[in-house]
């Protein structure tokens, strides 16, 4: 196809403000490029022209925190490897529709002998017409008991080799190359603290979560490399006005010493007071997550769902139950969904909640999914969503390729 | 004296800001007055000029939460009345030594029959030299048992006669004209929630304290008229991220709904990130308070002090414990001494700090006080400090007249 301009259309820009302006792609090298320079070296007309009807051109979602989607759990291999593989691949073809366009699976704490099978599924891919995988984030082992919340306490390990720990569960070239992408470990479980610097030296993104640490603690972590805190609120103790623990690491008085955050906005999981609140205090931080299950599909019918081990799930709205209980089994929510209800509940423009599920989310990762991702500048990955003013989803374009229209 | 006038100076602003700027005022009026006016009706140069020094002229503080000081408790009248407002007289004249002006004697819950007692030594009352008694702070008796706090639990009583009920204790004429300026109540007690309208009609703030309220009833509470939280943080659930209860009521989504709240920034009662987390959601209602006792005295010395029913307190820089314990008994801060740790703590300029103990203070307590005080605007009263560059204080100034320099 060549060059594509997209026109009449308002950018979500990096500092989440909206430009009007036109954007330029080349469809062959799936980039964002610039249209002046095109024209001044090539003296051609672009190949198309796209009117976008005053919609939002944005750069596509990442979603840092995702259990599992359209009836796929991605803690599961009972399959064998191929069938795993196929499944995430239908993933990333169906979550295109919902705005997302990158995403990291997550998978809670398992048995030590599984990470090193799940490994070397979960490295960084891209499914044609599909959402990327950026790679893996590991939520546990390394939490502390008494906020374990949904995961299997037998299974929690402390570090009390250091980084040896972490090599010995996810294996250290999963570690040291494109793998391991996130892991979030509470830095009050023993040995921990001394992993966050070499992970961090190597690439990974270390999140405090499942966490008990007094305040004092948690900013060790960060000092010491740790930029996210996975999803805020939940798994750690209430903000206490004398020991404010990890979310106070939200109020450092040195803003450098701010992590990133995580939020689950579906109404939920966080009454919208408290998300507004996290928000206020520290927007740059802000990254939403759907921190979704298997169940988490659009198009999935309310009432009861088969689940596992012979147990099912109620699906009521964006609520998801064990039958017979009111446990809350998880997220139900699309990152699109997330987004416009960011800027509902704390009436900041729709263009600064795009910014959370973007620029904010690539800039937690870092490292090569930061200079590639989260952003319409030049040189980029051309993948976008088109979005109308209240932030419906129009289209989905992946490497210059447009895998997904309403 | 006639009109003086204070150069060389930065004026502290209203929205928190400094001025390089003149200020005129009227000693024989005690107000502050229009320079370039005085000068076109006389034709005279002013009687005084006063060079502060590229110091800091700004509105005197005003302290609506603070149960005693420099030896006296407001809640003790065993001595008789003349005793009473002789000590009374003596903490409004020794009070200004640390920037404050203005001050709402604040009783916690006491026996019923006291109110009445107590109510006519607290109306409003100017002493010779000394601070502005702005009226009472009722801080209770309608509280929620289980967030009692240091506050007797036989003594508190529900409002399940409504606003009689409040008459009853308060008095209906103390609550009618001035003398209670403001009342703390918990709006989960039974008929707290229809008291606030009409009281609110009668002039006087209600604060939300003491409480359990989840979310929902604190901002009903709010959307009756309630304009204030006492002592956020303290005396109420932490919170939740699920219901974030009176807490919560920082992060309305109308921001008309979002009422002030008073901080303990004595470093220890709140943490310093906790501290910076409220400020950060909600600059405009933070209200700077001692929530001082009889023992705070900037001169006196740490150890061991004599208290009540033959207990002793120790006092320790700003902590007091009760002797043989480590239960905190209040706080021994001074005004000036919080608005300077506000700014440390939250990398505020301390103008801005200065905002939190002058007009947000004013704007809560509405009605004469915000018309008279809290800004250094022209009409209002001439109550002034001037302080250094980091907050210290050079000299306080009441209705025209200095009546403390260092």
């Amino acid at each position: 196809m060549g060059i594509t301009r997209f026109t009449n259309c308002s950018l979500a820009l990096p500092d989440g403000s909206l430009r009007r302006s036109d954007l330029f792609i080349d469809t062959d090298s799936g980039k964002i490029i610039s249209g002046q320079a095109h024209f001044f070296s090539t003296r051609q007309p672009v190949d198309r022209t796209i009117h976008l009807q005053g919609n939002i051109l944005a750069p596509g979602y990442i979603d840092a925190q995702i259990n599992g989607a359209f009836g796929v759990d991605f803690s599961s291999i009972d399959e064998g490897d191929a069938t795993y593989l196929k499944r995430l691949n239908e993933v990333s073809r169906r979550i295109v529709e919902t705005g997302t366009t990158s995403y990291v699976p997550t998978i809670i704490t398992q048995r030590k002998e599984l990470y090193q099978k799940l490994l070397p599924l979960l490295r960084p891919r891209s499914a044609p017409d599909g959402a990327h995988v950026l790679g893996y984030h590991a939520e546990g082992p390394f939490l502390i008991p008494e906020k374990k919340g949904a995961h299997e306490e037998s299974f929690l390990l402390d570090a009390s080799q250091g980084i040896k720990s972490w090599e010995e569960v996810y294996g250290a070239a999963a570690l040291d190359q494109e793998g391991v992408k996130i892991v979030t470990a509470a830095p009050d479980v023993e040995g921990v603290l001394e992993c966050i610097k070499p992970a961090v030296e190597r690439g990974v993104t270390v999140s405090i979560g499942h966490s008990n640490a007094p305040v004092d603690v948690a900013a060790k972590a960060v000092s010491l490399g740790a930029s996210w805190v996975t999803h805020l609120f939940n798994a750690m103790p209430q903000m206490h006005h004398r020991d404010p623990g990890v979310i106070g690491t939200l109020g450092a008085q040195d803003e450098s010493q701010r992590p990133f955050y995580g939020l689950i906005v579906d109404g939920i999981h966080v009454h919208p007071n408290a998300v507004r609140l996290a928000y206020d205090c520290h927007p740059e931080g802000a990254v939403l997550v759907t921190d979704a299950m298997s169940l988490m599909d659009p198009r999935l019918p309310d009432g009861k769902h088969e689940w596992r081990d012979g147990r099912y799930i109620v699906r009521d709205g964006l609520r998801l139950y064990i039958e017979g209980t009111s446990t809350l089994a998880g997220s139900a929510i699309s990152l699109d969904h997330c987004v416009r209800n960011l800027a509902s509940f704390t009436s900041i423009p729709l263009s600064k909640a795009i910014q959370c599920a973007t620029w904010n989310v690539a800039q937690m990762l870092g490292g090569d999914v930061a200079k590639r991702k989260g952003a319409l500048l030049e040189g980029r990955d051309a993948d976008l969503v088109v979005l109308d003013r209240d932030g419906f989803l129009q289209s989905t374009w992946v490497m210059g390729k447009e895998v997904y229209t309403l």
